[in-house]
């Protein structure tokens, strides 16, 4: 049984369209939260700054989701983001998306750990042992 | 061999992010724009206001990419989208990003189509004949 | 001396920009959403749907943001919202961004309250009894 | 007689909200989008990575926006982008939103000529003589 970190948020006017409902694009952004306040409730960072003057981070190399059923302004909506698997350089997630016990949407996010000057192109890199230490001893 | 639809667009900087690159929730929602530029261009629209209050609309069920390269402040993406499916009540596109002759980026969208009131619950309906002809001629 | 209405967040990584700062859009949505939060607060919603099919809302009328010093990606930015002007249909906030000590932004927003159907017109008209009632106790 | 720099745009389903509307926050966005567009057509771009490692960049000070009417899906709006005073730091710029010969919206946008490093801070630097040449040819 493997851990999961849980993240809660409002559904802003921001974020709804004509239809009354969440914009389907929100959903990304929102798995991606998840990912970014699970990485600081490890004490880590997603954009790791490092004394060479690069940064550690951890971009996308593949998103996807599936829509359920619709969430609507001010509505209090759940992701549950579960640590999928550790690879050597990537770290892929399933996100579930639910309202009250409804379920709204599920989704995965596959990253891959890079080290990049800003504006320069990403090399992938072995994610350091910092990192991988901590998302262990999580999913345990 | 099908036909396909293509949109191009400048990567504005708000659609930039930290790490110099255009955010990778933008593509769902070019996706998105050229579908819609799609339908406009064989004359539908993907939100048709019915006279007896109700719309005709496409809701996503299910979206994803894949991101092979970076996209970055002014430069020129090309979104090529291609019908590759249509359901007797659902559509699957399939999209090609890419900059120049770089591929960027690759992704899915499957849309139902669907009947609604502002704000009620959606309910998937067969494609009307109007949108099929006219989706069917382009395919073919 | 006018009450005050905070709320805090942490700025992400898609509101961030190539230039490695939260995008200056980002503050007329963060100061909406204080805004609404702020109703909630009083146990009000700024989309009041009526029984009659209509909606109550608080559309904007102008929005103003003058940028200070920048705010980076996890950064907790607290939006102190006050309520400048309490009109017979129009409400104007002022909101002062900051971060810990620090003066971000500051920025001012008049609504107009406001009864409509989707999609249609808006007609505004006096604020309800109900609103003005809270909005003044708050105020005192 | 001042020159001015039109830039038209479709309005995209996702910058539709639950009232039916295009939000506000979009007009700011847009407004620095026929900035960028207005630099573009000068030969300039907003963002001028220099061979010293340091961007030439503007960045906002300050953004009004009033609303008149509102924007929908697929109307075409026009963003009309006068430059109303070139100072030795600084840009202040007027736009004006239409939809056929509707006014929409109209703003106001200072931006102060910057040069910085990628995350560090933001120096105000006097405008460099290249724009200067090129913005008050198109002014007069």
């Amino acid at each position: 049984m493997a851990s999961s970190y849980s993240m809660t948020r409002v559904v802003e006017f921001s974020e709804t369209d004509m239809a009354g409902i969440a914009h389907f694009s929100n959903f990304y952004t929102w798995m991606e939260q998840a990912e970014h306040a699970f990485f600081r409730s490890l004490d880590l960072t997603i954009a790791n700054n490092q004394t060479d003057g690069t940064t550690i981070g951890f971009p996308r190399v593949a998103a996807s989701c599936r829509f359920v059923s619709p969430a609507k302004f001010e509505d209090t909506v759940t992701v549950q983001l579960r640590v999928q698997r550790i690879g050597v350089k990537s770290l892929t997630y399933e996100a579930i998306f639910s309202i009250d016990d409804r379920l709204v949407a599920n989704g995965t996010l596959k990253t891959v750990c890079c080290r990049f000057r800003s504006g320069e192109s990403l090399d992938s890199i072995e994610i350091p042992d910092l990192y991988l230490s901590k998302l262990e001893e999580f999913s345990e």
